[in-house]
């Protein structure tokens, strides 16, 4: 993957979709924008997560917007995506990277410096640095970063990154201007009355 | 793997183990009798899954008891376990057995005698029928064969299988009269004051 394709990074969430259909919310965030997509289910049927998967790709790989599985390295396998999302509690990486392969991609949120040194150590494709605003998307995370703190980790990373926590329209100046490679958003876009246009409006950032 | 070793077979739950741990209640089981181990956990992070399943292969791969992981296809390869178990609504068998490839145990879960006709053209290692008596463990179940349905899937399917809910030295005895290989217990071993007496009683049935 380049760097570029991390600008403007989608994460899925069912809750915060207003009771919308995920597949209809990628399909207009990715017409106004969005560079890549990761879908993130924690609650739905090992089945329904596979169909909704091969339905993203279908949608996605012709656009040639990678598609990226929260935590479930099967069902990146079964819907043949681009490749998963760890987080610190998921798959170790080594074992990650051996069910998928080393053509996929593998990105790692990172909660601390001290994991932003360690995934240095490992070939994951991009780091999340999260989060970098609290944030009520997402209530078990650590203290945020803020500012200062990613300028730091964008600092000591050797991979591309994106930030999240608290993306939106009037965070993400002064955050792209760190020399992260883009930020990942949720209820931005999810909870948006119009997704494309959000997503339009915060790729023109 | 052979019909023999559905004889007796464990399905783990957290839930209903008493706060005790479930690598220790295995131990006592296996050590009573228990033929096949189901680890099952729905609300654990992936990474404490991986370790769990880890230290169950440690432990019962030298006893020749194989370690099946229900419906995560990605810890089964991660833990190099002997299969997977598959529910209606997990991933559907064709992609399982892609993922697992020729040799690994795959089981699937029939609910109904026409899901019995239907496993008749897959080619899972054996069926759960599910469930035999109506039971506390599971809620979401399918309304329950009985002993006569239980009779009717054991002569429709060309595969072994097992009987699961309601099983315990009071039913077992009747339902292994059906000609089914075996019994798969949860409560009955979980929630015992002493598993492994409970699985050696189990047995000698």
């Amino acid at each position: 993957m380049t760097p570029e394709q991390l600008r403007l990074y989608l994460v899925t969430d069912r809750g915060l979709s207003l009771g919308r259909d995920i597949e209809w919310i990628v399909g207009e965030a990715v017409a106004g924008g969005v560079t890549i997509v990761q879908l993130r289910e924690k609650d739905i049927d090992t089945r329904e997560f596979v169909a909704l998967g091969l339905r993203l790709k279908a949608l996605l790989a012709p656009l040639g917007v990678p598609l990226i599985i929260n935590d479930r390295v099967d069902v990146a396998l079964a819907v043949d995506a681009d490749g998963v999302h760890i987080g610190q509690s998921d798959m170790p990486y080594d074992v990650a990277r051996r069910l998928l392969g080393p053509d996929r991609i593998i990105g790692l949120s990172v909660e601390t410096l001290d994991q932003v040194k360690e995934a240095n150590l490992l070939d994951v494709d991009y780091i999340a640095v999260s989060p970098v605003y609290s944030t009520p998307t997402k209530t078990d995370t650590a203290p945020p970063f803020g500012l200062e703190g990613l300028r730091q980790a964008v600092a000591l990373s050797r991979h591309p990154g994106v930030a999240i926590g608290g993306m939106n329209a009037a965070t993400a100046p002064a955050v792209l201007a760190t020399g992260i490679d883009g930020i990942a958003v949720v209820s931005a876009i999810c909870s948006a009355p119009d997704p494309r246009a959000a997503a339009a409006a915060l790729r023109s950032l």
